[in-house]
């Protein structure tokens, strides 16, 4: 068997036990490509090839010894370069964190899917100390976008989003505060996953605003993206904000299907800002769960005002010294957003907080009668690198800050969301799948019937046939 | 019998019980005594007189037709006027609040000594919005200290201390958020309990700084607070900070002792800027209890400055529509902090409940090792009125930040303390008895020890012999 790089993860770790193919084969397959493509894409910033090609071995070894394998056995991931990485500095993207000490251990997520006998690959791009939109980077370059090389990957996770969309690792892992898995989620065309907030560790990943901080994987398949997200699940003492929950699996009821499900689609602020390539995805993924029934997500507006306020705030204040030191080191449009932030008063913070709760309890009054919501994941497809504005409805808006426009309102109050990809023409466009807290498995169980619905998929991008 | 001002709240409930005093009469005699001595003390904002002698009617006639009465039959008490009371504006000690609508339903601790057969007697005098630690109020005049009518009463339950002590009823309510039942307690010379964070209702009160607001008794005998607090446990959903827990009363266990228990002595920090009145009652409270160790209660400084952020940051949000558009309309001292308090940048506010939640887990371990700290209240006894600055270690330092020295770190970490009242020479000055949270128990066993041993007791003030 050849190497296919645009494999599902849970095939390849078959082919691996079965001895269909070789993890280092695998792992070779995949450090070849990121080698020939990676120039242009620029998704990875560090590639631990070292690391894989012995654990390759290991596992090949293991295998010929007659032991069992994990359930990722030989699968390559990658992820982003927030998540602690054994022997390199945690960057986050900025120029600052280069100069940390190489991390003594990996982050506990990067463990668990280790323990699985996934191997990782490296670390990849993102926007600076996650607070970005775009992918571009000052210090790193922008990554670029695997369908148009000319346009965005999405922040702040892009080469998360970019690395398993132009097939350079078939799961990746990133971090969403108010879209940075759904965001390139959307613009790259993979499907990503930001569980609910507390649910899977954040221990040994370097923070952004702790309050809204999540990990989740990202997949061009939907067993791959549940398999992940099973295998990452879990407590741990060390992350204050996760919750003490026990494990709940959701690849048992993955193929379930949605029947029973009472699924809405959200109306009101999440229909009129759609650009129509949104909205037609909305609509065909409508269509595939058969949802008819339209909600209003009420006070949405300020709930993403309220997130605006406590990112800048908290990650101000977690960033304060380094701006007081460093602030010619920060990327500038950054040093920006940070600055604000450290002259934000406190009631305003606090007055966010206090939406917060309002919101959250909006939601859950709402998923009462709900089970699923689908909304847009972004209110438009991957803008051009550079680009600075974008029109909706007719008004002239700064691009960065809308791209969240949908995604905000969700991670605000922490609620788990599925984004699944849709090809209408040329670039993808991410559509939200929102369950009510801790039920990522209704998220998932949606996902996948899009999916086999073929009204989701991850698509090769063209720079594959270049 | 005849009336007597200063008879402990139990007495009375069993003399009224058993007939050998109407609870009219009772009434009666504190409505005449709050008339006599309160244009001088200036503790009583309202006097519910009707109200409180209607209902001693009824409990004299439920007496008659031989129904049982409960444990605080006729025991008059009264409340820091930020309680809801029904009929009264909730002034919180503010010219502002004066407008507000009459309350349609008294506190939910009000409602609960009702209840019990308890009276209440009307609302008392209060540093505004509770931002206080003097007992001065720019728009009720300040509330005097029976002990020394020049002195302070202490803030900001400025009233509950002076009423209690001047025998104008034998149980009052107050509020604690940076030391406000400690402070009158230990200047006033009676017993006060500030239970730990979330362990009594605030539902109909007016907030002060909602992470840090704890309501509590105040009382000149030990059995009282005991018995009110006991009567005042209980959750509350209205109050999201009130935890769900069973009610645990402290009386059967009051008289128990303290032998077993492991008792310290609050050294460094607590020992450096305490006059010497206040290192002879810690000296003559530890004698009692028998403690002979001195442990160092590291981060305290940490913990007082935190908490003057968050009290600040708070309140400030809290207050923030009415300094835009009453600023006048505050008294001029509390108009300065809560001004202060609207600039506060969000990064303070953020570090410092970083620094809280440290100095949590730094007391969380010593009382792996102790069971009751016992520290000074206040670094000094009631200076007198108008007084702005006083000398401790030989520094100048202004006086009204100062008062909370010691009971501003305990508080920011929710700890209960009772604060107990040694009269070393004409003034009394309070002790701090401090347990692990939820071990009001263990305050109340050991405030009932030092009184039982008779060194801590509420004295009748001379203003009674005039």
């Amino acid at each position: 068997m050849s190497f296919d790089a645009f494999a599902p993860a849970h095939r390849i770790a078959t082919d691996i036990r079965e001895g269909a193919i070789s993890a280092k084969e695998v792992v070779g397959g995949f450090l070849q490509r990121i080698h020939k493509l990676n120039p242009a894409l620029n998704a990875f910033t560090d590639v631990t090839a070292e690391r894989a090609l012995a654990q390759a071995s290991a596992i090949d070894a293991r295998r010929a010894a007659g032991k069992t394998l994990g359930p990722l056995a030989g699968v390559p991931f990658a992820a982003k370069n927030l998540f602690d990485i054994t022997g390199l500095p945690t960057r986050a993207g900025s120029k600052i964190n280069r100069a940390r000490l190489p991390s003594e251990r990996d982050a506990v997520l990067i463990e668990r899917l280790t323990q699985a006998d996934a191997i990782l690959l490296g670390g990849l791009n993102m926007g600076e100390y996650a607070y970005d939109f775009t992918g571009e980077n000052a210090h790193d370059g922008p990554c670029r976008n695997p369908h148009d090389l000319a346009r965005m990957a999405g922040g702040s996770s892009s080469g998360s989003g970019a690395a398993t969309a132009a097939g350079l690792a078939p799961i990746s892992l990133g971090s969403d505060t108010n879209g940075s898995i759904r965001v390139p989620s959307s613009f790259c065309g993979v499907f990503g996953l930001k569980p609910t907030y507390g649910r899977l560790p954040r221990t040994r990943s370097f923070p952004f605003c702790d309050s809204l901080d999540h990990l989740g994987p990202f997949a061009r398949d939907v067993t791959d993206l549940a398999m992940a997200y099973d295998l990452m699940q879990g407590h741990d003492a060390h992350d204050p904000a996760c919750a003490v929950r026990t494990i709940e699996p959701t690849l048992p009821t993955l193929k379930d299907g949605v029947s029973g499900l009472r699924i809405a689609i959200a109306g009101g602020y999440f229909a009129t800002d759609a650009m129509p390539e949104a909205q037609s995805a909305v609509t065909a993924v409508a269509r595939a769960l058969g949802a008819m029934r339209v909600i209003d997500v009420a006070g949405a507006g300020i709930a993403r005002a309220a997130a605006f306020l406590i990112t800048n705030g908290e990650s101000s204040a977690f960033h304060l010294q380094r701006l007081q030191q460093r602030a010619d080191d920060f990327d500038p449009e950054t040093r920006d957003r940070f600055l604000a932030g450290a002259l934000q008063p406190t009631a305003w913070y606090l007055q966010a907080q206090r939406a917060r709760r309002w919101f959250h309890d909006e939601m859950m009054r709402l998923f009462e009668t709900v089970d699923l919501i689908i909304a847009p994941a972004t209110p438009c497809t991957a803008p051009e690198l550079g680009q600075k504005a974008m029109v909706l409805q007719g008004n002239t808006v700064p691009l960065r800050p809308h791209i969240g426009l949908f995604t905000q309102p969700i991670s605000c109050v922490g609620l788990p969301v599925a984004a699944v990809p849709v090809f209408g023409g040329l670039l993808p466009i991410g559509v939200q799948l929102i369950a009510a807290p801790w039920r990522e498995d209704i998220c998932l169980r949606a996902a996948y019937a899009v999916a086999r619905a073929q009204v989701a998929s991850a698509q090769p991008p063209r720079l594959d046939h270049d």
